[in-house]
């Protein structure tokens, strides 16, 4: 529930009422100063709030219980573009961002591979799955620890900085020096781990669920940057629809959506989207002039032999020419790479 | 089903076949020659065909039951882009084509009011309404007879190509005059329209169906040129999800899929796709790099008072604008506009 | 648009009204009487209508605009429950009805055999398609003219009453004996046909769109309702989802709904839903004691010759042991069959 | 993958092979005896598995890498039903089994309230949410800890065995003497957490994710199963669709899908399915004579002022009412209750 308070109301009102929230109705509140408006923010708790009561305040303004704010994420409470900083790249408008590399770290060998190529390329961010979610218990869950050991050696090494995804609270130990943590689709709504993903200061990718709405995603970013880490970048994989042909549907129309709602970046996935990669290069140049912040490509040395994924993986020739057209791309729309 | 024939089958060969299923299986066959491979494609009718007597003739090299090849609209059948004509603009491959007017014609003085502002940013084909098919009984239903006379004048007199609506086989006559006929979504699967349009050579514009696939569509256009017309033109307007911020989810990968699959070309509607006029850019553009032949937007000299769809048309200066943007990145794109 | 007037008003009041919406809007208006109420029902033309004008009007108790109250298919316009009348049985409320026969009727043995066996088993409705619409143009088609001649025959010579698929309107002659009209899944929205069978007297059997909300299925109802034909059976046959274990997804929640929404007789084909003939007896249960007014089952008397749907078709045992179980159900549920 | 093995394999034969796929492929593997099959499951590393060379070994009958069979949760490896004791009642074939209580423990109060109801109409166990999922983090996120002593509580004091939500690993410790932990919806693909719920003996209520196909579901299963947990129940709980008048899409065809891929026991969620309190009385029904194992039924002392999900909960005398249909229903059917 937020509280929009009217401009002359005085700290000490604002404290009196925090304490008066808490008291009363054992609320968590908290106040957010944003666009020049002040709004309080409750967390609400097993008390139904008396929303007359609350409104009967003389420095209250209005009470939106309503949900058609969202909160933090949206542009009523910060109208400027979240700008995310990841090693010495920038994620936000004005700046268009390319992440690649494998849906696996499969070995040493074929993470230093890639790792180079995508370098030379001109790409500065290395993707690379070690906790994968997998369907089947049966198919290769990942390298697991070794495969966050290869992803930070290949860091070191060769200077990228690194993005893999998070599938369980408990590992998050492991990714103190990952550059960018990802939730995964099937964890969008991972209450408890987005909870904690507010309290650490690193960027999150965020990925939109196969059939989550947008609000819903929205709301998702709501849990981190209600706990106070701001760095959330969405990124839109494909949503679960009746067509048999890709292997999702990329919802393209999120991009704008997005844009008008949210201050946060937003980048896309083709590669997981249709799960073919003939169709990364026209829908990364699409995502491109339909105002996206970044796409996020699968790049493997070998696609036929990927131990996941392969039929979406681009080769390494394939992702070098493709830098070359977004690249282009990019340029003509007045955008930095 | 399709038999194809061995390259050295002799034409006596190949009538007495066609003869032969004729008069066993009282089966409608002929003979198609694409690509330099001779195919026998047959009609089923009410007696099961043989499958394993018709392998038996020495001159059969194959014979395909399973609806994969998908046939005259396919790229087995004619590897080469279609290229229809309209007026003196080209729709297929090299060229973008934009085609643009209001929802429902309305009236004389907002149809011209229309004509000329598209005609003067070098939009050459006028879309609108006049069968108009609506989810209430209750609303507008569009000018019918009379908006068709509308269309027909404004052609005459501005000189624009126009494109319109058939909802039904017995408005067909009044369309005699009409460029461009258009299929709607819910007509996709109206087989008796498809059959009978299969008959005529004028241009059809194909629209998908809300919930149809990409196979469902493509064998819908498959009516149209197994009667005997090649100048279809598929037109994506956006798939029924579970997302309610958009009216429909445009599926933007149809466009390389279709491409793959086909050598028809396709089209997009970004207006009729999100129900929201502050998408049709970003969207329109993003058609333009992922390889669409063309857009057709929604525009109206007042879309405040549109009797229909107000939501999601530009007014006629932000068309003006949405063309320029267009035609630099076609050009950018290396297509002619 | 719907004009809901005061009690009190007066005959020479509402007679003055329809002129002057005829006039000033040429809008088609007619008083209809429900409920006790009178509400003026308003067709819109190319006119805006001044809803404020309206209002201004002091027999005016309230006017819809918005579409929720639906209109004639609603329990706001009608609280009691639709009977219609198919020979010597009835479909809706207390009455449980089956109908049954093949996907197509494809020989005069074929549709002999199963008629005779369904009548046998208390069935006293036979389906059979005579033009059947098919995805691919290559397919069989159905028996056309030919196929509803069967049916007739059949019909007379065995006492059955039958039911059949129009496609066109154009057919519309060749169904003057046919007892019920269906109107198939991919015409749901076919508003020119729907216009016709508002003109006609005939029971129609409305099947719901793959991808049609129940407000959209209600509504195409309500073509039929507002040309006169109250003799509506509405029929759900499974919406499209991404699961691909089913052909479709049964909406077995769209009998409470339907039921609670309007007062038009609801039945379920669970053939068509599933495409799996050994889940037609689960659902077939389920639908009964759901608050479904029957269901339509496909038969044949040889499923695995079938020119169309063969899979879903139960064999001529397999409907009468179904037939029993439906008994048992039915009469467990205090209606009758 | 699955190697079948042929049925006068030796022991010694068979140890050698799995240390062998130690050896050579880094694979866990292990022997599994069902349906008199001997079968070897191979959970798969980052090496890839030579099928050719498996396939090469004499006592090898054949090899399943397609994901078709599904494994432990399938009818191939074991075709009897499984049946699972929670307290005094047994779940599975034969059997109908009704948990009821309400979305949230809110107080001592209100679960004592409900406990003592449902225990009087024969149900026998209470559900409640301590930890729920909630999309927006302003939303009341239950009781937490409190709620689980709560539930304890009243488990000691009445008598019933008690089903809750696990939300996350970090709380397992919590959940030692609640009889059923549940996996919510948004959880189904929590790999980490069900891996580890497969080395517990509980038996788990797995809830199918709104968008996730049959076969993703069973897959989920099978995390659990081959951690060595047998006791897994299955909850259909509404799909996502495009229907807007229901919150979700209840899927009654995963009943008899579920019943003849798997042995486990499949129940109903008609309260979220739906979001509507009135449609849970017609949807429990169908759910038993369409061949469910149970039902799982909101029920609040007073809906209207429930902290969550008010709309689709029954009040007490409601959840009388139907439990004293049901249980006619399920006497008809010839099951226990």
């Amino acid at each position: 529930m937020f509280v929009i308070l009217k401009s002359d109301v005085e700290n000490r009102e604002i404290e009196k009422f925090l304490t008066g929230l808490k008291k009363t109705y054992n609320a968590d509140a908290r106040l957010v100063v944003k666009n020049d408006k002040k709004i309080i923010v409750i967390f609400e708790n097993n008390l139904k709030i008396d929303v007359g009561l609350l409104k009967s305040f003389d420095f209250v303004d209005y009470i939106d219980d309503s949900g058609e704010l969202m909160g933090l994420v949206s542009r009523f409470f910060k109208s400027d573009d979240t700008m995310i900083s990841i090693g010495n790249k920038i994620v936000g408008e004005g700046n268009f961002c390319v992440i690649s590399g494998p849906c696996s770290v499969e070995s040493e060998q074929q993470i230093y591979a890639i790792a180079k190529r995508i370098k030379m390329a001109g790409c500065g961010l290395l993707r690379g799955g070690a906790f994968k979610p997998r369907t089947s218990p049966y198919s290769f869950q990942g390298l697991r620890r070794r495969g966050i050991e290869l992803l930070l050696e290949v860091k070191r090494a060769i200077g990228l900085c690194v993005v893999s995804e998070l599938t369980d609270l408990k590992y998050l130990d492991l990714f103190s020096d990952i550059d960018v943590i990802q939730v995964g689709a099937r964890n969008m709504q991972n209450f408890e781990m987005l909870r904690q993903l507010g309290r650490c200061d690193k960027p999150i990718i965020l990925k939109r669920g196969i059939s989550n709405t947008i609000r819903e995603w929205l709301l998702s970013a709501e849990y981190i940057l209600s706990g106070g880490n701001d760095n959330v970048i969405l990124c839109e994989r494909g949503i679960r629809t009746y067509e048999p042909l890709t292997r999702n549907t990329l919802d393209i129309s999120a991009i704008p959506m997005v844009k008008k709602i949210s201050h946060l970046p937003i980048i896309i996935d083709p590669s997981h989207a249709t799960g073919r990669k003939w169709m990364v290069a026209p829908l990364s140049k699409a995502a491109v002039v339909a105002g996206a912040d970044g796409v996020m490509i699968e790049v493997h040395n070998s696609p036929s032999r990927a131990l996941s994924d392969g039929k979406q993986s681009l080769d390494l020739d394939e992702f070098d020419n493709l830098m070359k057209n977004i690249k282009a791309l990019v340029k003509f729309s007045k955008k930095i790479i």
